[in-house]
């Protein structure tokens, strides 16, 4: 089972992460954790390059969009596909979702083409599960403990557009993707999410 | 107009891509010349993860494509598209044409996938023109006077099997792709080059 965590930075992904592993290793499961970009090598470079390139390496939405896939497509290989072909629950920290709302619906690349890059990237191979964790991005400010990285200091406007677009990808596949109000507390978005895994083991 | 020069490392790309800049400068044109991966600075980290990265940091073969397709949007944005924009003639040291060849023919992608994302890599800005100069692996071997990289430290026989791809990409696309016979001698080449050039100028 493939699951993943997402919505915009200081909604508590982190946290539910925490508890959510934590619950599925005490049921018994072996669980392997990842965040995407990241977890690998490659993936992790890729991911400072994303994340902390300053003005004097720009990066245009085609490029950054394809780095974010090139990550994916590395954690895919090295990381998900061993861990679920293994037995394993694998639970990550964002995936593709996290690409289609920020290049495509708040950075204004043609969805579809992020889509198809997309399954080319992940060899076709989606989560079982995504929790959408949603928030007001003013509330979600509130939260972070630290100082906003490239992606994060973009502005109110640019951050309720990425709100919006994670929940317009949420409504296209309703099957997949639980949008959990994450304006509740801890314990009751952990006892969501808990119920919607309980029901898909 | 957008030209590039591609074909297995040795064949003489370099020198062809010297005498036609210079050609086409004396001919009163004014010349971008990229190379790609590389040719802005993102692209040229990309390049350098690419070329030389070591045991610790394995590139798997859908990552390495999407970091190519990564450097070469970063390249379009910044570089081709302002520059036929502003009027001039870009050369380019290959593009997609390699991605196809060493990604798809020798590396065992659907080649259908690599193309769908180099349309969306270049926001489908394709060359007017590419020159194939082709020759056989064991030549361009003799030709080269360093170290082979991490693409050409692979083998004789996947280096037979990228020129075999060059050919096939050639013949998809006859109208576009001029193959020429690498084992002339460089002026002919070069007459070869300006020819098809100055017909399509």
């Amino acid at each position: 089972m493939f699951l993943s965590l997402d919505g915009i930075d200081g909604v508590g992904k982190s946290t539910q992460m925490r508890l959510l592993v934590e619950w599925l290793e005490g049921e018994g499961h072996r669980v392997v954790t990842c965040r995407d970009p990241g977890s690998t090598p490659l993936g992790e470079t890729l991911r400072e390059l994303l994340l902390h390139s300053g003005e004097d390496r720009p990066i245009g939405p085609r490029a950054e969009m394809l780095m974010y896939m090139a990550a994916r497509a590395q954690l895919m290989e090295d990381v998900i596909r061993p861990a679920l072909a293994g037995g394993a629950v694998v639970v990550s920290d964002r995936f593709l979702m996290a690409n289609l709302v920020y290049q495509a619906h708040a950075g204004g690349l043609p969805r579809e083409a992020v889509a198809m890059v997309g399954a080319v990237a992940t060899d076709g191979v989606m989560p079982d599960r995504v929790f959408l964790l949603d928030l007001d991005p003013e509330a979600a400010d509130q939260r972070r403990g630290r100082e906003p990285d490239r992606m994060e200091s973009r502005g109110a406007e640019y951050r309720r557009r990425l709100r919006a677009g994670f929940l317009a990808e949420a409504e296209l596949d309703p099957q997949c993707v639980s949008v959990i109000d994450a304006t509740q507390s801890i314990e009751a978005i952990h006892e969501s999410i808990r119920s919607a895994v309980a029901l898909d083991l």
